[in-house]
């Protein structure tokens, strides 16, 4: 903790000083013209630099602290490799995910996984319980839809991740699903974190919608302080004033987590444009800028899909899509994962 | 919803008016140079409009109907006035809501209490469950801090507004609270929306750190449609670049919700500014801007606060505040509340 | 300057010490567990933190020193009062500048003017040289636009800002406006800040569109130590993620600001919305956050409006609110200046 | 144009009808329940719509013309190249310019431009006159930086692009640079937009730090309409919330812009991340994502330069990425232009 006084009258940094010996910790002081910063080193509670911050003369308080430790790169070195059945996140493969955004049918999803599996996808994603902005939209199958992605996923071979959105339902999606998925919007919902720590499935932890790096490694360390050693994260977009896209795509944010976090790091170029031209680019560029693995929303009939038809990529799109993947992680000295099954043979 | 296409063939602009038809809408399409307009009127699904993006030669497609029926002006011309006990949301008066950001004990809570209704606050305000970036930040008494803002806000005579975060616990914080929170992190969790929707609680609904308006108000209708018919809007501050202030405090949102929609809005200077100094001209100013109440966090002792000290009004700055709030209601034709047993006396 | 290093090896902790002596200051070594801490006082340079940065196990670099320095309250503790003419910003008068967004005619300026005295407006504001998005949009009447407001200024009486874009116009602009407006998208044209600061005239410094208080600040510092000592700040609203509102206007700046810095501060709800309707309600809540003055865009008929129509009121608006600004001023201990020939009498 | 009126009386309807037609345009009215939707055809003034919006009724208006022309894909199919002497930007090869943030040294320049060279670069930058955000920081070596870029560049044989900052010195610069750079704050700068256009020499023209996809189209095209027909696109980081990096690459703005304008596009990863650690996988992803070219900064001592030396990269690393950049390129069927002298030998 660092604390930054301005101008400080001796009574002021007495205070100082004396409160931070009363926390048990040493204060080193050193006094210039206009400033006097006063240091202390050892580990501090992420609440005591506030309280600092409101006595007199002191202008500002830095924490020199990382807040996260389980998820800090600084106590593991390595890069962590996250299973998911045989799929493997954070190792030389770049595993790919796709399916549509919600399943509407068992026909619809067994099409669309068929397919994915064809153009070479590891692993396929769907959602059954859908957090829509309108609460007169299409809210998802749900338990239905859990059932569809089971039954399919064994069929094609496939491991499937979907969404949980409330804690209560956590247990059961577990049963359904080989991954947990958290979404944006409950990025620090910390009931479902807490939970979902404990269903002993890997996790799939989507940034906020207008989260920092900072506070999306924060909600990893509940997830790994709770109970879950299997995170991976997943940058899909941060709101900005660019309104052209649904999303702001922020893929400095692969290299920049990699440096801070031995987590794996996934990209969603779907919703982090929400326009299907820009997915194929956007997937291309992420594989180079080190991505671990992608996240796709493909559905057989986009223009009729119940929702996120607009950033959907057709069945065919996909297929050429995961050509050039493969073609740009040779470029970086990887390889696009594909599954047992997969165009690989 | 009106279809902008961009110069398209006849078989594209068939296509579109096929569409429309399918879906028993009747089109009407105007011809220009280079765009092609086909509009349609009558009630749409929110879906539907999402399907056209992806035909050819569509350029974009705007919707014309408002997302929210029950809490748009529109279907309901007079002001909203929702009631906590005797404390009214939307009428002449302003009533304040006062209290610490967290319940640290019962003394702190009773001193808080007795300054605050001394003071004039009409309501009290504290925290129980507290969401926390950091999962090794203090999270709440939980229970025992419900206990104690039930007995203390009996003993004063205040009704209490408290947070509620996980929907297993609505039921439990609703036997403690006259009115649920639902915090800005948690505006659009709708599992949490919906059970909270029928805890027959008033409900004071913040804004998300990142949200537009129009989902803010999307959330209130998850509330209304759920069965909730008492809902107050709180503005907090939303996330912008600007990092001198924890957050930027949009205070046109008053003025412009309340053209759109006839839910009361109160205002937290507190968490929108995250600056005990600006407090008071934030506080002001909303008052002036029209809210229809505010909602700022005071602490005997701010320097000792287990959370959020650095944004706490000393009790005594929160006398002088309401002193001032009070002139500049009357400035715009309304007055403080000031509860049951307050200044006003 | 605090250089944070993070399990640094001895050779990199020596060679960060090294440099500092280097530069001449005397570097002070804290070691913890995990992170060291050097801190060095003394005036730096601005860019000397950047290079420490890149040396090897240096985590972060922190600036202690404030950047701007004759715009700063911590060298100049009382509020510094700028006088246009007979018109003063900063003492306990709140000046309100009126008129339109552009000088259309001689009949349409004049009537503006002679309708904003009469309602108690103490200035007058026009737009010869419109910066413009497009360029085929109207870009103002430029040296007839000058001679114009010159005229009607002289007429009714009051003093005139308006816009300069360009560093060889500066002369011109002078000789027939009282006071020099940068505007928001100039706010970091340094060409032009460096022309105007020579000028002999007071100058009103628009906020950028996403400039932050500090890069304002820093704006200002080139105004002063350029020659210019009046400078009025003028907070014009924010770009963010809300497009409800053109811009969201950050009045918790204004606090802020007067906090920092000794310099007089007014704010312009016009652009800052966008929208006629919450011009009002934001002008009362400006003045009560502690503004020195606002700048509002009027026009005899709006819907005629060559730019801006959408945020600009009717003359009978503007009248209406200036006696709502009246009493919130009272309320906050001030008043409205309506100028030599205003309401006032 | 199109219209939407909220619940509007049959005289409200009349009014927007007859103003319509006044401006010598045809309405078409759509009446559903709620809204009306009136819609016109045909070139428009862009101010035409703002007239509109404030009569009474009218909800909102939407504008369907693009504002952009002479930028417009859709009046120019083909990708422009821009030729800058024998390097092109929009052809198959992707050309890498670099150099330092500001020319310090001949020295430094040269030793800078040979190396860069060697590697592969194709064009140099560097800044003579430097926009700095304090009056107190190094402002560049102007006219005498001009000269030795020059010499520099053609000693090494390679053309040089340097920013310019006022009107007035477009003449200077243009004499001593090959292509002329408008920075990201004077993107609306548009009294040096305006004579830029009239230079005669190729423009790389920066996004502002905070402007949409529209408002840089719409910079292009003050530089098109006014005379300029080599324009070059860079986008170069915006403005988030985020404040781990300096700003925040949008590479989707990459193949966003391919769609809708035919100008080339090429990427500065050095300050769109403000972090050299960043830039060597930003600009691999920048080309997988379709970039016309990269600007990258570069310093022979990046611990010692005078400005941006935490984003530079040194002469090994940079020479390490244009090996990497060669890869993917290849990936997606382009090449790394290496200029004359350059690696591709």
């Amino acid at each position: 903790m660092i604390i930054v006084m301005n101008a400080p009258t001796p009574e002021q940094t007495n205070r100082v000083l004396d409160k931070i010996r009363h926390c048990g910790l040493e204060p080193h002081c050193l006094v210039g013209r206009d400033k006097t910063i006063i240091t202390t080193v050892g580990d501090t509670e992420p609440e005591r630099g506030e309280q600092f911050e409101r006595l007199a003369g002191v202008e500002r308080v830095v924490s020199v602290n990382t807040p996260y430790k389980l998820a800090s790169r600084q106590f593991h070195a390595h890069n962590s490799v996250v299973a998911v059945n045989d799929v493997r996140f954070g190792a030389e493969a770049v595993p790919v995910i796709a399916g549509p955004c919600a399943v509407e049918s068992y026909e619809q999803f067994r099409e669309t996984a068929l397919a994915a599996k064809d153009a070479g996808a590891a692993m396929l994603r769907g959602g059954a319980f859908k957090p829509r902005t309108s609460p007169y939209s299409f809210q998802g199958l749900e338990n239905e839809g859990l059932k569809i992605m089971q039954a399919v996923g064994r069929e094609v071979g496939l491991p499937v991740v979907t969404e949980v959105t409330d804690p209560r339902a956590v247990g059961l999606v577990s049963e359904f699903a080989d991954m947990l998925q958290i979404g944006a919007r409950n990025m620090q919902n910390f009931a479902l974190l807490k939970e979902v720590a404990l269903a002993g499935r890997p996790v799939l932890l989507k940034r906020g919608v207008a989260a920092t790096i900072e506070e999306w490694l924060m909600a990893a360390e509940y997830l790994l302080s709770g109970g879950s050693s299997e995170v991976v994260l997943c940058e899909r977009g941060i709101r900005t004033y660019e309104n052209y896209t649904r999303n702001t795509l922020d893929l400095s944010a692969v290299p920049l987590v990699k440096h801070l976090s031995h987590l794996p790091v996934v990209v969603d170029p779907s919703h982090g444009t929400g326009n299907w031209r820009l997915v194929g680019p956007m997937a291309r560029a992420a594989v180079a800028a080190g991505a671990d693995g992608l996240i796709i929303e493909i559905h057989p009939w986009p223009e009729e899909a119940m929702s996120d038809g607009p950033q959907s990529l057709t069945l065919a799109n996909f297929r050429q899509l995961t050509r050039e993947l493969a073609k740009v992680a040779a470029a970086v000295g990887r390889t696009i994962n594909h599954g047992k099954g997969g165009a690989q043979r």
